[in-house]
């Protein structure tokens, strides 16, 4: 087994912007470079605003030849490259690295082929998540995971990330709706892999290279599996007087065996927040809410609807509403839409966490949640895709009040904790990058933590792609001093039991 | 990136069955040990009955302690192993390797725990794949992976190979309904991937264990996925008077946006083998069938029926038979399931291949087969996977007539190849094993062929596991004279172009 406690070779010398513009100078157009401090300032940061790291350069390839050219420059000169898609994403994944250049694949968004016999696309990594939906509309169809940021993110970032969204739980996440890839590895060699094809032979490449969070290789062209748009959809809003009484409504209706397209939780704060900016004629009072959608054919929903209206009033529900039409659905959907902008409206910050847990858990989590809400003195509003048991509490804080950026933080590791402990994970949709690297020392025993590095080195064994990135070196985790919560042991004193 | 063309370290010095023996009897029970040639027999080969080797050693180990053990004294002494299920694979994936030993997880066959409320089964690796749904039925659940060996074959084993069945078209693979692995590496350290959750951190490791066919680590405990048993199904038997109608009807029932549960497809010789031999009432004048199979909810079940059998109606159908009781349809499905025996009785010996394409192909691809009929004058009958595009020819010949074999076996090659080149794979379910690693040079390119290599390595750096399977050295693909076919370009004149 490799030994991977070393430090990466791609940083054993720092490099600068100006002794690294000339290499890519000579080898590129001008406009392909970004190397003016006032240029380079937009790629500072991803979604994820509390980090903040400036690139030596931002490298604008056009074509699959150009990113040849660039992984090809770094390797040679052990240059670390942090690929960047839109820059939408949430846990700092596509933050520069030290001494590092940025390769952003924003240009490279061409829809090259559609295939409606074969339901396929065949896309450029920089295209628009939504903007595939829009190509295909006509031929009734669509591309099913929807993120909420799926008007700007684009499919690179999808894959880098295996973003999921709303509806995931009935479609799946991005690796579920993606056939093919073509990659740049990290010598500049290209593969391709998967097809059009339901399997493929060999290893299974094609799903390791998702949610590798750009550290594995290049993507350069994705196939997309195209699905049916669903003739008919209807969304309940359903409220509850207790929020204990919504977790175990969400139990039970995967319990009765119907997988609805999305299963969306709020609370109280949430609801008010969301109500007060989108107008979505949320009930104020209620302690929480449940947007349920289903969807399929005409007589299909009719009868899930009917049996799920039954479950939630026999679950407690206080009022069940069912969109009386598709102006009342979208109306419904804007408010949870618009759930995070308008709870930055409440609070001068806040931090958004991303653990899942197995949701007959969810009781127990949002209880643990509560509790280190009074425990921490900060308040959290829970917006969240409650179906798949994906959380997305939100830590709301002042960065301008002493220590609260740091409680906030502390606070957000023992919500990871608490969801690892409960059989879970640190996140579901977000991914690792920067944000949750230590948290990952919670999640994964050494010996898993050296899988991953061995699996990395497979790809990339100068370690120049995203280095430093998803996967803690051990020496990390020791300091971090938290090692793998197993079978609710954990090991170090600073995390305690709940 | 790593040299692959070497020999294996594991084969450096080849061990004999008297040098081997007392390492494994000082460190295990005597029961777990077989090793006189007449009880190894029965391991000489698997479902693919035309190779056959005789390991050194059978281990037949009861717990993971004792997988421990062996997995260390291989790696200690450089032994090759091979780690086997029921042996009911089709690709020779379990062959035994020379002076290699074999470790078959039969003995580990409990059920560990079922959690209704997380739709989840915990089983041991040697659990048969049918047993699960059995255990769970009274519960309304199911396993839903359904290889034709269902009754046999194990969940080790499927996870080994990715199993597919004739479910897989709605329901996935097996990479699909596994949630969670515990497996010990090729050094003996053990972990645990997956879980009760959708998405986890770090690299997608449990897809790329699936199908790896026991070349990256041993797995002692599988976390399968239940599904709720569909509450009403109903299949159609539909024939018609030209092949090429019945593979234009496929892509049809796709096109419309129906995914059926199965959609099954068999040419004249398959059926009239299989009406003689189980009697299900198939037309023996058709030129071709379809079984088609819709599940879900009754009012689902019954639309999704009427819109088919105007589809078929439509495509040209001579007749469309809709099973009038569920007696009915398990008598449709009877003959199905019995076709591969059916054909073994017309014909001495038969060659069966896995190819799959893109479905809309399917005229094309049974339009060559045909012809390579002819050119190579042997008969095939097709059974197969018709709705995701996975071919079933099986290749009729008699091993005691001079050149039949060799015939078989370089016509099965040209028919991969035109899978290939219809964008399509060489393998839909079966895997590559020992049968098809000559037609992965076709497949690949020497790049990504590499690249499965180097993660071969990030597993098993000392090539004990299964070595010399599934991957070809690029020596091999050189000495097999064909190099990747892409976009329809054959480098080597020995592959015609169809």
């Amino acid at each position: 087994m490799t030994v991977v406690n070393q430090t990466p070779e791609a940083s054993r010398s720092v490099w600068t912007r100006e002794r690294a513009l000339p290499l890519f100078r000579n080898a590129l157009p001008e406009s392909v470079i970004v190397s003016s401090p006032e240029e380079l300032k937009p790629f500072e940061c991803d979604g994820l605003s509390v980090y903040r790291a400036l690139p030596l350069l931002v490298l604008l390839p056009e074509n699959r030849e150009q990113v040849v050219t660039i992984v090809n420059i770094c390797a040679q000169h052990h240059i670390p490259l942090v690929p960047r898609g839109a820059g939408t994403g949430l846990s700092g994944g596509a933050l520069a690295v030290e001494g590092g250049v940025m390769l952003t694949l924003s240009r490279m968004a061409k829809i090259l082929h559609i295939d409606k016999q074969k339901l396929i696309a065949k896309v450029q990594p920089g295209v628009r998540n939504l903007a595939i939906s829009e190509a295909v509309r006509e031929m009734g169809l669509y591309y099913a995971p929807d993120p909420s940021s799926q008007i700007a993110c684009s499919i690179g970032g999808n894959v880098a990330e295996n973003a999921g969204g709303v509806h995931c739980l009935k479609y799946g996440l991005t690796v579920n709706n993606v056939q093919g890839l073509e990659c740049v590895l990290a010598d500049g060699r290209v593969i391709s892999i998967g097809g059009e094809c339901l399997d493929a032979p060999g290893l299974d490449l094609l799903a390791v290279l998702h949610g590798s969070e750009g550290m594995l290789a290049l993507v350069t062209e994705v196939t997309v599996r195209l699905s049916p748009s669903p003739p008919a959809a209807r969304t309940m809003l359903v409220s509850f007087a207790e929020v204990g009484a919504a977790a175990k409504a969400v139990a039970s209706v995967i319990g009765a065996g119907i997988i609805p397209a999305g299963l969306e939780m709020m609370d109280q704060l949430a609801i008010r927040a969301a109500e007060d900016f989108a107008h979505a004629g949320y009930p104020r009072d209620a302690a929480a809410i449940l947007l349920c959608e289903v969807d399929g054919l005409p007589a299909d929903v009719e009868h899930e609807t009917s049996v799920l209206a039954g479950l939630f009033d026999k679950a407690g529900a206080t009022e069940v509403r069912i969109a009386k039409d598709d102006a009342e659905r979208q109306t419904f959907w804007a408010g949870r839409k618009s759930a995070f902008p308008a709870v930055g409206r409440i609070s001068p910050d806040y931090y958004c966490m991303d653990g899942t847990i197995p949701r007959c858990k969810l009781p127990d989590v949002l209880d643990g949640i509560a509790r280190l809400s009074r425990q921490f003195d900060l308040p959290v509003a829970n917006v969240f895709h409650a179906g798949d048991g994906n959380l997305h509490p939100l830590i709301l804080f002042d960065a301008n009040r002493k220590d609260e950026l740091e409680r906030a933080e502390a606070m957000g590791g023992r919500i990871l904790a608490l969801c690892v402990e409960l059989g879970g994970t640190i996140t579901g949709e977000h991914g690792v990058g920067l944000e949750k690297i230590n948290q990952m020392c919670v999640q994964f025993s050494s010996t898993e933590i050296e899988q991953f590095h061995a699996t990395k080195l497979a790809f990339d064994e100068r370690r120049i792609l995203n280095p430093n990135k998803n996967i803690p070196t051990l020496a990390r985790c020791a300091e971090f001093g938290a090692m793998h919560v197993h079978d609710g042991q954990l090991p170090h004193p600073d995390i305690e039991r709940f």
